[in-house]
């Protein structure tokens, strides 16, 4: 690796307060054996997925009701504490790490399912209920769920970063698929946003201001989103490419033309490898294009018709097909555990995740030059892309203990991030600013949109209570 | 009809601020005759298509640049004036009096399509482009702008209100539809949210904070909207039911089974005849559904065969075909026009228009006690439904001279709204609050949601110029 020398930068800055112990003693009177100041515990609860390293929180409590938080957050206010909400830990930028102390608020005992209205495609749940559990309790309607982050992450991390996953380029991301929101405010009261009409004119967007603000606005307390009848008919396939320049040029002419295809990703040679080692496949080792059909099956039939035409235009081997739902869970399930089959392939490494999305015509420049640089660069990589939205992850794997490794993907980030942003993009699809993308969110959208953010949060959460020094720094 | 005594409170609170003649003079002597104070100009600007009569603004300016727009904002807050943008006045719920008093910002001459991006499926406008030019702009590039509110609206003002229409059950509101805007804050500053990528998870949704905002919040000035090819196929068609129950029982279940049906409308008897008197049609005077349906051929075929098999179940007659694009026009062009047929139904009165939305499993008890409601008392009323989404409009016509009648419209209204909000529904669907719903959004959302609606407006409008007095009073 040709490494630059590390700046200082590229580590968050960690100030944090200290926690009270009165402040503590009052948590514990109310939650007994819920709340816990642990080492093991609090540690557990003061990381992610991301490469930081930052002490853990002071205390972590198990919340098990909207009451709960509502205790806690009253509490934090009167000490002028942080509190960070936590569901199950896969956040991938950092959003979840102590920086500035406080409290670690964990929700995921809070994991009922609250109302399955299936007669209305909706369904309500705590936010500690996973998206696979959610799709368990609702399987017997013959509706489905389809937001699908790589990890099983719960329904309220989900919203609060805005996830979105595989479906997204057919069914939208947690922006679309959030129809109502329970949120307890800084000071602890309880909030309701929106209703369970698919449509509503009623004053600000409450709802969407809160999903995608990564738990710096309110803890979210409950969540209701809309669910999908299952396809009648679904197929997927494979389909290898001999450059990565064809399958990305293919998927282009996919989503210009219009096809409704459910699924569209990309993987890279690199990753199929550590896929198959992973999860035990046998998938061709070149550019390779995973795709779902959904549909009746005649419209399944015309779509599939269409994509193979336009990947035979582009050099594409014919469609291999996972036949039964079987094969096809676990094409997926491998293809979900990308990210944790690329982290395990060097032992001992951190991934740096990239996540720019760009309109769809410019996704080959964009895509393909940060390839080659990566490559130029000799970092050891993974490839994976959501790329039917324009969306795709580097994860740059390196050795959390070399700075100068850190620098040199950062630096690869950087550029990467420069480039979408030249094209029109964005420098998070779907993981978030958090910690790490601070500095590309105002290169993004400017420092008036950003003190514009801040205006919000200052006006929501006066003492800075809900996870400080997150998105940007007040 | 059967009326109670009007109260007080069914007609806006007016309390306009002077606007001062130092005020007038800087704006005429940057704007020169794009300023005006003539009564007849004021008053064309002091209107929409509420019932409301309400003074006119203190003076208009015709912006041509968001350089003109800044100017102004400027000068209002200096000034602490309020300043109401202005697109075409089609708004139904007094958006665009000037309760408040100030001036009145005409953006209709900001009209120019900037950017038609079709390989990424977006295009850049001006706030005052209407959807009709914007549709008759991007015709050539085989891609279409679905949003349509029945009026010829702008752009600016369809974000504004967070619109929809007749297709948003297929393809979304403004909501899903807007990518990007710019926004000129109450202070005068430029700001960008959103970028042309298709999703984001970019710190706070300040799109869609704006979309729906009402002007409450800022003063929009590009707006980036999503594109769709359009359909290969295009099948319109008419379908008559025995009783409106049955025609929404159709509906729900079109729904539940999830068809995806682009368009789904209900009339009503009388409605159809004041469409048949208005378009010169002849169209059968009963609970009628008008239906859309977009795709490949195949696919097309595939939902026809679909819904004619529940409309059987439910009653309905056979389908009557729009058969050329011709035809199908001026079936649509007759469904956008119903608002108008209905209000010159009876000469001089003005429509209390309803607005609700509810949970599709809900929509028939929704929408038959507020017809049976209507029928009991008496009251002259247009019954059109964006059915597909819940969504539906009473229209009571009303002469506003006369007190009472606005006073059992409003009752109807106010029973109307209830009745939604007992079944998770919303005050509106697609109209917005303005001056007419603001209790009702108390109703709806809780003291505490609006209270954070409220630190929102006076965190980015310290001075409270922008639009106020609607959503919610200060």
């Amino acid at each position: 690796m040709n490494a630059p020398n590390p700046t200082p930068h590229l580590l968050p800055t960690v100030n944090q307060r200290p926690t009270p112990p009165e402040l503590v003693a009052a948590l514990q009177q109310h939650f007994g054996e819920r709340c816990s100041t642990a080492l093991v515990v609090r540690e557990q609860h003061g990381r992610d997925e991301s490469s930081f390293d930052v002490p853990p929180p002071g205390a972590v409590v198990f919340a098990q009701s909207t009451a709960d938080v509502v205790v806690v957050l009253q509490l934090a206010t009167q000490f002028k504490v942080p509190v960070i909400a936590f569901g199950v830990g896969t956040s991938l930028e950092g959003h979840l790490l102590a920086v500035q102390g406080g409290i670690s608020l964990d929700v995921s005992r809070m994991n009922q399912v609250l109302s399955i209205d299936a007669e209305d495609l909706t369904v309500t749940v705590q936010p500690g209920v996973t998206r696979k559990q959610l799709n368990e309790a609702v399987k017997s309607t013959g509706l489905f769920f389809p937001i699908d982050p790589g990890a099983d992450a719960t329904i309220g991390g989900m919203a609060a970063t805005r996830a979105s996953g595989t479906n997204a380029v057919r069914y939208g991301t947690m922006r679309e698929n959030v129809l109502a929101l329970e949120v307890v405010s800084a000071s602890g009261e309880v909030i309701r946003t929106g209703t369970r009409a698919k449509k509503s004119a009623a004053g600000y967007d409450l709802t969407r201001l809160m999903v995608g603000s990564e738990g710096t606005l309110g803890v979210i307390t409950e969540v209701t989103v809309k669910l999908y009848p299952l396809p009648e008919a679904v197929m997927a396939a494979t389909c290898s490419f001999a450059s990565l320049a064809d399958a990305v040029n293919a998927t282009i002419q996919i989503i210009q033309l219009g096809v409704p295809i459910a699924r569209c990703e990309l993987l890279d040679a690199n990753t199929i490898r550590v896929v198959n080692a992973h999860s035990k496949l046998s998938l061709q080792e070149s550019a390779m294009l995973l795709m779902e059909f959904h549909g009746s099956p005649s419209g399944v039939k015309e779509q599939v018709e269409t994509v193979q035409a336009i990947a035979a235009e582009h050099g594409g081997a014919s469609f291999e097909w996972a036949q039964t739902p079987e094969e096809r869970t676990r094409l997926w399930t491998a293809r979900h555990n990308a990210y944790f089959a690329g982290v395990q392939s060097r032992p001992g490494c951190k991934a740096i995740t990239t996540d720019t999305c760009v309109p769809i015509s410019r996704l080959a420049d964009a895509l393909l030059e940060s390839v080659n640089e990566a490559q130029a660069a000799g970092i050891p990589y993974f490839l994976v892309g959501h790329v039917g939205d324009g969306n795709f992850h580097m994860g740059y794997l390196i050795d959390p203990n070399v700075p100068a490794e850190r620098a040199l993907a950062e630096q690869l980030n950087q550029q990467l991030v420069e480039r979408a942003l030249r094209v029109g993009g964005t420098c998070t699809g779907e993981h978030g600013v958090g910690l790490h993308k601070m500095d590309f969110l105002v290169s993004e959208t400017g420092v008036s949109a950003v003190n514009m953010m801040r205006a919000i949060k200052q006006a929501l959460d006066p003492h800075n209570i809900l996870n400080p020094g997150k998105i940007f720094t007040l």
